[in-house]
């Protein structure tokens, strides 16, 4: 043990990384003796990159410290993935007792970047800060002023030419000054930011890990989703429209103010074991099938189902979806129908059973006839998964840029961690929204692996407390820095009790609170009609047009369509309501009245938000107004506008009672607006 | 990007393991489909060990899912840290609605261990499992009953003779069997043990690192610390006392219960610059200075002080205390007097002003000019640090297997690391204490990086909400997977003003505070004595023995020692009281009454504790029984015995008004024995 030097193997815990302990025992444990610990925002040590959004202020904290008393300087380092070199943000110490530092840098490219810190001792920092407390308690510091222009030289040695001048500078007058000269020189707040310019990072500590933030472009975070299918959006019964139907909803959709039209899949539908309507066995031949049973002879994944129109057609509905200020989302589902070209090309992409037949998907006893998987543990892996990344990029050559995946959580995570990194590449511009009505665990590493948003819990969370608890998680809790919830009050596969049994009420309030706690929600049309009508027992559409044609009356008596549109232009005018992790709980005394807020950081925009959860009775409540968050004393005054119905208030104190019932939209959206006391020093005129 | 296979890198986040995406993209994705993440416990991402003590059970749990509906195998693996080989325990799903999954192992060795997750599909039991399912919904399952025969044809291949013999024959009965035999065949509880034998783990998972965990010996967190100023234990006044003297007051000390004596340090003193009685500067001929200036002409930190004897008397101490149970801790303060053998040896481990005089201990304006440090970034760091290490190994050589290290937190940390995996290669044994009163990081990364304990904030918390919510911390916050506090109510440096204001009373609380809401603490001598001279205003002992020669009469009127024999032996006697952990605060509805419990997983030994936190006044309270804790019904009747007096009371119900005083010691400790109802089916005769 007495050359302890050679036996580094003991310093290194195993999963240690090499760099951490340098070649020789004297050099990798000299090079660190600043600690760098508890670095947030972090996912699972570092593994999984967090999300952040164009535009937004990364701001970064960890605990930094050292033996003894140096002072330190510790640098947030930040840099582009396509980036050798780091940029620096100098972070400060926001508190000493715990050795808390923290720094922020403003992203500002749809990209993934990477964060780090790093940090050394100020040895002249250090050295004035003793050398100040010993003047003041009138200690000699003679000595310690011989040590100062060392240390000026030592940095002059560092220093660019400018730099060596100024230093040089200084050490030639000191050599001239006087005891009291020499303290007033070396201790200048002029020198000082010299100095810090030219560190001694020999030994600077970097910690372990390199950090991951994708920013995605701020679609990821605020838009409105409207689920479009596309083959009922025509007039005629029995019959499917066409894309040039759906084409002419574009100003209608446009007007209630969605930014996104998402399409259920748009390919050729198999002929074998096709769903008749009502999900029955055996369809008749002019039943159109599932859009879920892709492919047919007519093609797969990359083909676009003749009803619907041509390639042409669909790139002109993109264009025309744009025009209007819309872009188009695709459902994505991995499976097959039993006539998927893929079948006959690549049979050993599926795994055949002892008949010769392919298993059916099926989640024993229910059974899917009319779909079949894909092996993902072919032995052909790298052909089938290139095969499934080409269609993600045939669509998205088509100006396709957001997808909606079916069912991720049926397919290996590494596939979804490979194709996303795959795909983003060259666009990082697309977004993924993860369809996993699955467990926690699965729902967050789809999420921690790069989906850009996630269907959640949301569509069974009606009351209070389950949405008080849930929206705090998903916005206060960790999870937060990497998952984004996408709000859907209802899909083509479900019609929640809630809206069954409650009707319109339930309709109006379920879409303020999927479009104001979430900054990005989705609608699936019919939604807007108000669309209760289910399967008694189970939560799935009567009559779903999953399998059947279907034509709609778009302005059906009893629509919510003047809400929509309301709340969306609410949406579109309040920066607050384009954040997410913003989203603060209030009381309201009455636990039917749902009671939030959301807030711009500067509180130039404040929003409140109550709405009632019981859709059948009015409810009166006492609402505690958020006087500290708003920034208002309980002597000050301050207008409400009622955004919904334009009704003003002007209210002052934290205790205000209000009714919200049936009639009038199940909800108040409140800006709430201080009302500026002009005194005596600045009067008006 | 066709080629996808060839862009592995855009796959992999940077910190991300190459073993992680393996040399081909079809290799590296399939051999990883379950996923395998939070793995408790764990601090900082594996950065650091945990801790334990021999014949603990390490439990350890993760989230393990996968795509799909598989059944999981999932293992935990453990292995010393000599050993190659991993040991394997299967580990159960404890909760499946979020895929947590849970198993435990006992560590019996002092050493380090190493600890991961591994997990795999379970093919046959998940074959099993849909086979189940179809036939109590009566389908039909010859195909799924040839998919299962192949299986276990799989599983032959794997499987060692006796196993290979065993599923040839299943085979074979198959063959031969009808659809019914064949179910039973096949579904059987004694193939499905078989076939769990012979797993196909070609793509088992491995969760992302290695964990350490270090197991200390049981005195790591279990003892009582007696802590002796050597010289003072002698009878002549103005003398110092030998190591002979010392050993002569351990029976006293082992009859009050003590496991550990406990030296300031040994080494001889400097002469230059020594501190004087009362901290003076310009120390008298006869003054015996501080022993933490440390170093003479007569040795440095591998000599014994002359006047305490000779290393042979050392030995001779080492060997006594054992006899009586006991073991010796030495403090380690690692400073050297101006007269140290290093200065003159090794002028290169120090740094030297342009004076030509080395720099002073400071914290200006404090001055320690008794005392001068090593430099640990000297460029023969490994000789200084070698040095260092050996002065450790040579007491270790002596017997002392404990150190209490002085100021650890103003010596680099990475040094702390390395010191302690190195003595701990051939002595796990050791036991390190972190005197580190510093900020909350600092004292957290020594326990990281290998302290076995550490001084805590207790000396100065005395009030309900503040000992409540610091325990809380200690035991019940991550904190508690790697920092042992052991508990002094004073140090020589230290007199609180508790104890300087509350008198005797305050000494008893203090007393059994420290002894039981830890199961390791310390006192320094004279606290049995309830000696509280303060040096006025500050929270120093008047006329300090460390700058002086003193003398006590160890059985002075007013001492405690009755008390601190009672509690000593109640530890003792009680298991609930060797664990840190297990403590959890109970209410009672007066605020200066602390009320609090521990007790062994299988309730054999239940004790609750109220302890007086007012030295002047008594106070009745109501105690609130944790009855759900203890395993009662608000029926049962249970026997509580007061330890302290031997007093027993029969108890029912959850509320009990008890009153505590300043004449009975201040504290009860409660054993609680639930009372065996004999009901009439076991009658006593």
């Amino acid at each position: 043990m007495d050359k302890a030097a050679l036996n580094t193997a003991s310093v290194m815990a195993p999963h240690h990384k090499a760099e951490t302990v340098g070649s020789t025992l004297t050099v990798g444990l000299r090079s660190r003796p600043v600690v760098i610990l508890n670095v947030s925002p972090e996912v699972d040590g570092g593994r999984y990159a967090i999300k952040r959004e164009v535009g937004d202020t990364l701001v970064v904290a960890a605990d930094v410290f050292k033996e003894g008393h140096d002072k330190l300087s510790v640098m947030l380092m930040v840099r582009r993935r396509d980036e050798k070199e780091w940029r620096e943000v100098p972070m400060s110490c926001i508190n000493s007792g715990l050795d808390r530092w923290q720094g922020q840098v403003v992203l500002t490219e749809n990209t993934g970047y990477f964060y780090t810190v790093e940090a050394w001792s100020d040895v002249f920092e250090s050295w004035r800060d003793e050398v100040k407390k010993k003047l003041a308690a009138s200690v000699d510091v003679t000595l310690e002023l011989i040590e100062g222009r060392d240390l000026v030289e030592d940095a002059a040695g560092r220093a660019d030419a400018p730099g060596k001048k100024y230093l040089g500078e200084i050490i030639e007058r000191f050599a001239a000054a006087s005891y009291s000269e020499q303290c007033a020189l070396l201790l200048s707040d002029e020198l000082s930011a010299v100095m810090a310019r030219w560190p001694d990072r020999g030994t600077a500590s970097r910690y372990d890990l390199e950090l991951e933030v994708f920013v995605d472009r701020v679609a990821a975070r605020y838009a409105a989703w409207y689920e479009m299918f596309h083959r009922s959006q025509g007039t005629v019964p029995g019959q499917p429209a066409t894309l040039k139907d759906c084409e002419r909803r574009l100003p209608e959709i446009r007007d209630m103010g969605f930014d996104v039209i998402y399409f259920v899949p748009v390919h050729p539908i198999g002929r074998t074991h096709r769903k008749g309507p009502d999900n029955t066995l055996n369809a008749g031949p002019n039943d159109p099938g599932s859009p879920y049973a892709i492919g047919s002879e007519e093609g797969g994944h990359t083909a676009l189902h003749k009803d619907l129109g041509t390639i042409d057609d669909f790139r002109h509905f993109v264009a025309a979806a744009a025009s209007h200020g819309m872009e188009v989302a695709l459902d994505f589902a991995i499976q097959c129908s039993p006539d998927h070209p893929w079948i006959k090309d690549h049979p050993d992409w599926f795994k055949f059973r002892p008949d010769g037949t392919i298993k059916y998907a099926e989640n024993p006893p229910k059974k899917y006839q009319d779909i079949v998987n894909v092996d993902f543990y072919t032995s052909d892996q790298e052909g089938l998964w290139n095969e499934i990344l080409n269609a993600f990029l045939f669509w998205i050559d088509l100006g396709v840029k957001i997808f909606r995946v079916d069912n991720p959580h049926t397919k290996p995570v590494p596939f979804w961690e490979w194709l996303i990194r795959e795909i983003r590449v060259d666009h990082p511009d697309v977004i993924f929204l993860a369809e996993a009505f699955t467990r926690p665990p699965m729902m967050r590493i789809l999420a921690k692996v790069g989906y850009s948003q996630s269907y959640s819990y949301f569509t069974w969370r009606n009351f209070k407390h389950e949405i008080t608890e849930y929206l705090t998680e998903l916005t206060q809790s960790p999870v937060a820095e990497y998952m984004r919830p996408n709000f859907f009050p209802t899909t083509p596969d479900i019609l929640p009790e809630f809206l069954q049994n409650g009707g319109r009420h339930a309709f109006e309030s379920r879409f303020v609170l999927a479009s104001t706690l979430s900054s990005v929600y989705g609608i699936y049309n019919g939604y807007e009609l108000c669309e209760n009508a289910g399967v008694p027992g189970k939560e799935e559409y009567l009559h779903s047009e999953k399998y059947d044609y279907k034509v709609w009356d778009w302005d059906r008596p009893g629509n919510i369509k003047k809400l929509i549109t309301t709340v969306n232009r609410i949406r579109r005018e309040n920066p607050a309501l384009h954040e997410l992790t913003n989203l603060r709980f209030y009381k309201s005394s009455d636990d039917n009245i749902l009671f939030y807020g959301k807030m711009t950081p500067d509180r130039s925009n404040m929003i409140l938000i109550a709405v009632n959860l019981d859709p059948f009775d009015a409810h009166a409540t006492n609402l505690e107004i958020p006087l500290y968050d708003l920034g208002l004393s309980e002597h000050d005054n301050y207008v409400v506008e009622d955004l919904i119905t334009g009704a003003k208030h002007l209210w002052s104190g934290a205790h205000h009672h209000v009714q919200i019932g049936p009639d009038n939209n199940q909800a108040m959206i409140l800006r709430v607006m201080p009302w500026h006391h002009v005194d005596f020093e600045s009067p008006s005129f």
